[in-house]
């Protein structure tokens, strides 16, 4: 552990998103998802028993979203369901990002089951959480820290 | 890079320091340091070009000393000098981690070159930064991160 970081940062969470660079994507995922099948050749990490809400909250404490695109935040759409629907768990996460300053609701893109899976195959890593929740799973494209242009 | 947080600490110095645990040392040592040979079998990372109070105050933002002991930090007495002596770096080390808060002064203790790299012995790992002043190689104990003990 180290001070001021989220003790669910272990240290090779911390790694991971410490050397992720400009537009790479991180999956946080539920229980459920095919994590070691679509992650064969990533980087796989666990966190057994924590729930999406936490594990979102502690990545989003050190990992800045991308502002250079719209929509940096997606999450997978529930099966059958209209344009629009969010499942309580993602209204939830979506509105820590909220009150977290890290992304606002229209900053979050929904993604139809199959579409989230090519963009997993994309994606830097996977970190699955304990979520039981279905439909729980979130991809977050790293944006940049930098200083001031300067004038 | 990651919200927050010193950019010097890489992502394997950073997953370096998060495991480390309670009681571990790390040494953080001047670039003549012996670092290659003295970190056999020991994790040696790198921060060429970057000086000891740089690198100091970049790992001291993150990682807590041990207050279980009188003197968490150790730095390596300068040959031939008599005791009390500092350098005029050490000084300015070790006022830098008053400063911050860290340690104060009588909280860092001096160690004759040859019991230096003993300790180094029992380190878990060795930062060798460029610092190019000789004599600039330091000591530091992990604390611990902890609730406050319920009454």
């Amino acid at each position: 552990m180290l001070k001021g970081i989220d003790p669910l940062l272990s240290p090779d969470l911390l790694k991971l998103l410490c050397e992720m660079g400009h537009g790479d994507e991180i999956v946080l995922a539920d229980a459920n998802f095919t994590a070691g099948s679509l992650g064969r050749g990533k980087t796989v990490l666990r966190l057994p028993g924590i729930g999406m809400r936490q594990a979102c909250a502690a990545v989003l404490s050190v990992f800045p979203l991308d502002d250079f695109v719209a929509q940096p935040v997606a999450y997978m759409q529930v099966g059958d369901t209209p344009a629009g629907y969010r499942s309580e768990l993602q209204r939830e996460v979506i509105s820590d990002m909220g009150a977290s300053g890290s992304a606002g609701s229209e900053q979050c893109e929904a993604l139809e089951r199959f579409a989230f899976y090519d963009r997993v195959g994309r994606a830097y890593a996977i970190v699955q959480t304990g979520e039981l929740q279905a439909w729980a799973n979130f991809v977050l494209k790293k944006g940049v820290i930098a200083e001031e242009l300067r004038k």
